[in-house]
């Protein structure tokens, strides 16, 4: 069911020292900033031959990530977003697995305008659990 | 620098019920679990199109992630792991702009046979980074 790891997400306190970390000690590609209002985030993506990691800071006051940041002052990993083709048939066939999928059940659209829902981390081993229909 | 993300590792309280969480709730394909004696650890590896999730569990007395595990008994995000062509010549380059390099600075051989580092913490947003020579 789950295809490509379309990203790992890193909550970070400061996205501009983030990215000047990854940029100029792990030498990676890092792109511009974006603001993302409606999830409270502001972004940049670091560009792996592979994948994508995915840096975020907090935006705004009611910022999702603000808790998780207050728990984890320097940053820290946050979600793993996994893609699927049929994002309904993904979670009809979790919620027969036994698996909680947060919030009402019904897809959202995400930071990259597709359709996402997020899956709860105590049933997967601790993670937050991002699917995304591409 | 970094190249491909090389793998994601989850640490997980028992592998056996992570890897049949993987199978079955998230259709994933996972290999036969590997004891790793050298390293404390018993891993699987969820196979994905782009990466990998190493998924890990304590073996023996002294494993590097039990510590993680009593803080995270659900289990979590533990490290991640990018490839580089030349791990001396990344380290120095770490080194050079200032980060910090875990144990005695030489390349130890890792879980895969290849030589590996892990970077601190700290020194990037809180997320463990190991590096593997490809």
């Amino acid at each position: 069911m789950i295809g490509r790891l379309n990203h790992v997400a890193i909550a970070v306190p400061d996205l501009a020292a983030a990215a000047a970390r990854y940029r100029d000690a792990l030498g990676a590609s890092v792109g511009e900033a974006q603001a993302l209002p409606a999830h409270g985030v502001r972004v940049a993506f670091v560009d792996l031959p592979n994948s994508r990691v995915e840096l975020m800071e907090p935006l705004g006051e009611d910022s999702p990530i603000a808790a998780f940041l207050s728990r984890n002052p320097a940053g820290g990993l946050h979600h793993l977003c996994y893609e699927v083709e049929d994002i309904r048939a993904a979670r009809d066939h979790l919620l027969a697995a036994g698996a909680r999928v947060l919030g009402d059940g019904e897809p959202k659209t995400g930071a990259h305008g597709r359709p996402v829902l997020f899956l709860h981390p105590k049933d997967f081993l601790g993670t937050l659990i991002e699917l995304e229909e591409v």
